[in-house]
């Protein structure tokens, strides 16, 4: 049976000493609260309903699944009575506003505990993931009077929300939707259309749940400047409670690879009541910040995989007895030694490690960017914002590609026993697929990536990160312990910017070699990117060994995981580079027509 | 609804005009039956079994799976009926001696029908395909008499067979076996123990199965020299029929990430009459060849997903519609191109194209070696013998660890779709997710090439192979349609020896190091073997081209495809060569107890 531990030390690690958290909380206005010991006590409570009422209900929400039956939803054993818990621990109002019942804490508090939820039980942490969109989407398009009236409940916990985009012939492309909105005469507006893959659209854990539907208006322009957002209630508001039910039902649910706990529901809006929030025909630029905020808890998704896999690989690979070490029996009194001698073994559980630990020094990182845009100076703001638009992509494709890899190790440490359920690992695989799908694939970041944030800023974008990198860089050119470092660093951040020249001047002639390049250039960038970070954690490892720490064995193992990552994954770069520049005729010369006879 | 059309051109293609098979079937004693017109008629019979029989119960294999009840197991709707039809074509005894029924035809025509039945349901393939494996190892192995009571009821398809090696705490390491074989007064044998990963131990699907069975005798040495080979049938033979129920039946069946359609037992042999094949603890050599066959037979799995993956995703590729080309709609009457206008979902349909076509051409060269393993001279066989135990672990690590690639990309280009059961991409992933894991998981090939066949022949085995592949670019070395492919294939050619002298250097000095460079070594020797057969293929198609060949759009595609090969896939060779070189110590460094904290 698998197990999650909240590794809070490595938590901690990242947060206090690699991202001074103290320094970065006392800087921001409105994060008073946001003490030490506030916080550990926090993480603590957290990790406890992570370990031991999420993380038992992980198997059991594979195996059970949802259950449809006449447009109600019937979530797995146990599900319910979670969710009803981590109501009562206020967990809802973390990190939301206090003049709607929020604790006003900083988002970065709620991204550690949405690590720990989402790691210890992924389809469950959908339901509470989903309503955080819709409250942030809330809080920041929406009326006082809709804020009262929707805001405050979803803060409390007691109705959860969705966010309903996708329809079947459209889910990248927004543009193509058809779900109708006609005005009223009362100012609200009839919803009508379907609505696909709507996770949490319907389930039996709350009193009431709050779509946020994206339709047209009957004279909105095609495309995508024609799309405004609405509030589609399930029940209508009523006093305290709720009233008469709107003409919004779940048609089915999907039967799907993985997170079979979560409810992924086709949605019917039949001339369902709805209220327009934000300007009208400007429904996409108030999604942008919910897109954002999923992007980045979709990296977390790949992060959550990558520690699952490692921390219920390590285990197996310490007990499982087979075969004997090539250089002499290291368990000689059994029968055979145990499998994490065999460096191939090790090579699968060192790249989860440094997967996970790097991914989440990456995510933290973001979310103190995104405390920054929410509550920094104008200027600290927009270059916090501007930082966070060239990571996002990043984070969100590279940490779900690596985060699934991580898992399909977790299986193969395993053997045969990997492919058989009652263990575990093949779910994690199954649930770990979705994440690159969904919240744009990766092949959507990575344009937005090249294209849009790189190309589109003429380099200024990945400017404004490699100086971070080259600052960093500079500063530890002199200290040798970190030269093993640093001498890659440097000479990948400089070719970083070259090939991103390279490809740009390609692009003028041919806009197709930005899609031929992106991908690549978005892994390379992925690659470099954690190598930063992994370098930092050495300096961070380093300096508390100078110091004699009583925790030796800790940062000596960060500093051989950065070794590692160094020496086996930041070569993957080598391949990236030279892939971007073979050039889009090698992909666009074949006819369509041509490709099977 | 998923589909799968037999690539009949592209079989013809390897077999008849890159492979030259008349000649090859010319050359080898006993093969005078095989004639392009027969092998032709029998290969279009089988694609029409695979299209219309099995291809439509593939997803019902997986929806269904197998029921298990008080020790028997009902396989999915239409999976008997579909065995039945399978036998009465005649198709069990294809490749086998006619002096048992078989129709003496040489294995390489086995392995075409064999990837059009995996191809087009692998679950339902493995019942035939452990048959076989129990076959060739009778036929081997077995007394006159043996082969005279089993051999032909297998032969003729009436009975099934299994292969029983795996017990719970043994997998890989089969020296640590425990089931018992007590000599009984006449000759017999009384197993006991338990096996686990039975495929096809039991089913509804014939009137017996023969085991065949790894067990110890009483005063055996320890290890992998104590271990003899048994049959052990479900029922004992009985005239032309069967009599009384043996002592082995099946405890359970496991639930597992895919192949949810062939059943995997537990079985249970309770002092069940078994008789020795071959002599007293010889049993693993006598396995060799089972293991070495199922080997290819896994690495054709990997082809078949590669090749379901590719022929499902390209429809949707082109139906699609979803965003427009970067360089402007290429479907301007229609609300959005289809999606195979991107680049990137070219990328991915080209990389299963590439994977299964030059899959294809690997195995089936393998094929003809086994040929002539079997029938060549005695100097030709062991030429042949050296070359395929090379090329084996490559073939079965290297071929199924890029059909598990290409059947997430299949995935993948399905967007959120590809997630969804319904449309079957999930299935190919979890029914390829087994192939990296049985038959020895890529880290066990890995071993296998570096250690066993590479560095302990001093480099000889690899010579046999890079001598064939320089012979080949030096014939090309003045052909300037082939320069682009020669000349990368000279280097890599080269390279691959410096490096694995390197290798053997450090391995001389810690043993580590074999296991540390191994899989990088292994999926190395892979992008170069295939590079090599897309240059034999694209040398092919300029022949045809320059010939003025009717069929100017698939010699072109094929010459296309080797460019992509070679610019997109062959790189990752890069990333590969430079991490095998980075040493063992990154990964033996740390202490097991402090992976995690």
């Amino acid at each position: 049976m698998p197990e999650y531990k909240a590794p809070l030390r490595e938590i901690q690690f990242v947060m206090n000493e690699v991202l001074e958290s103290e320094k970065h909380y006392a800087s921001l206005p409105g994060c008073e609260d946001a003490t030490p010991d506030m916080i550990s006590a926090i993480i603590e409570e957290g990790a406890k309903f992570a370990e031991r009422v999420l993380a038992p209900l992980n198997q059991i929400g594979d195996q059970e699944g949802c259950l449809f039956n006449e447009g109600e939803v019937k979530t797995p054993t146990g599900f319910k009575e979670a969710y009803q818990q981590y109501v009562d621990g206020g967990w809802p109002s973390l990190s939301h506003d206090p003049a709607h019942g929020g604790q006003g804490l900083p988002e970065s508090i709620g991204t550690i505990i949405s690590e720990m939820v989402g790691t210890a039980n992924w389809s469950w942490s959908m339901y509470p993931g989903l309503s955080h969109g819709a409250m942030n989407t809330l809080s920041e398009h929406g009326t006082d009077e809709q804020k009262e009236t929707y805001l405050t409940k979803l803060v409390s916990g007691e109705w959860t929300g969705t966010m309903c985009l996708t329809e079947s012939h459209c889910g990248t492309d927004l543009g193509l939707l058809r779900t109708k909105a006609e005005p009223q005469t009362d100012g609200s507006y009839k919803i009508s259309g379907t609505k696909i893959f709507i996770s949490a659209g319907e389930h039996d854990m709350a009193d009431n749940i709050i779509h946020i539907v994206l339709a047209r208006l009957p004279d909105a322009p095609a495309g995508t400047k024609g799309i405004s957002l609405f509030i589609v209630p399930k029940f209508m508001p009523e006093g305290e409670g709720v009233g008469a039910r709107n003409g919004v039902a779940c048609g089915s649910i999907e039967h799907k690879m993985g997170i079979h706990g979560n409810a992924t529901c086709v949605m019917n809006f039949d001339a369902a009541s709805g209220y327009l929030i934000g300007p009208p025909n400007k429904g996409l630029n108030c999604m942008f910040t919910f897109m954002n905020t999923a992007r980045l808890g979709t990296a977390l998704q790949g992060l959550a995989h990558a520690e699952w896999a490692f921390q219920n690989s390590l285990p197996y690979a310490k007990d499982r007895l087979q075969m004997r070490s090539l250089t002499g029996a290291k368990n000689a009194e059994g029968p055979a030694d145990p499998i994490i001698v065999h460096p191939a073994v090790r090579n699968m559980l060192l790249t989860q490690k440094a997967f996970s630990e790097g991914g989440r020094a990456l995510i933290y990182f973001c979310a103190q960017l995104a405390d920054k845009v929410k509550l920094a100076s104008a200027e600290e703001k927009t270059e916090a914002d501007a930082l966070l638009a060239f990571l996002t992509p990043i984070a969100k494709a590279f940490l779900t590609e690596t985060g699934l890899e991580s898992a399909n190790h977790g299986v193969q440490v395993y053997g045969g026993h990997g492919f058989i359920a009652e263990w575990g690992m093949e779910q994690n695989v199954r649930d770990a697929r979705i994440s690159t799908l969904y919240e744009g694939t990766t092949q959507i970041q990575a344009l937005d990536l090249l294209g849009r944030k790189v190309l589109m800023s003429q380099g200024e974008s990945l400017k404004g990160f490699t100086k971070i990198v080259h600052k960093f860089c500079k500063e530890n050119a002199d200290n040798d312990a970190m030269k093993p470092f640093v001498k890659p660093l440097i000479g990948l951040n400089k070719e970083w910017g070259e090939l991103t020249m390279t490809l740009g001047m390609k692009a003028m002639q041919d806009r197709e070699e930005v899609g031929a390049a992106a991908v690549d250039y978005l892994m390379y960038s992925g690659y470099v990117t954690l190598a930063y970070f992994w370098a930092r954690m050495a300096q961070q490892a380093q300096i508390a060994l100078d110091e004699g720490s009583a925790e030796e064995a800790f940062y000596k193992a960060k500093l051989s995981t950065a070794r590692f990552y160094f020496a086996r994954l930041l070569p993957r770069t080598r391949a990236h580079a030279e892939i971007m520049q073979s050039g889009a005729a090698n992909l666009m010369e074949l006819d369509p027509e041509n490709f099977i006879f």
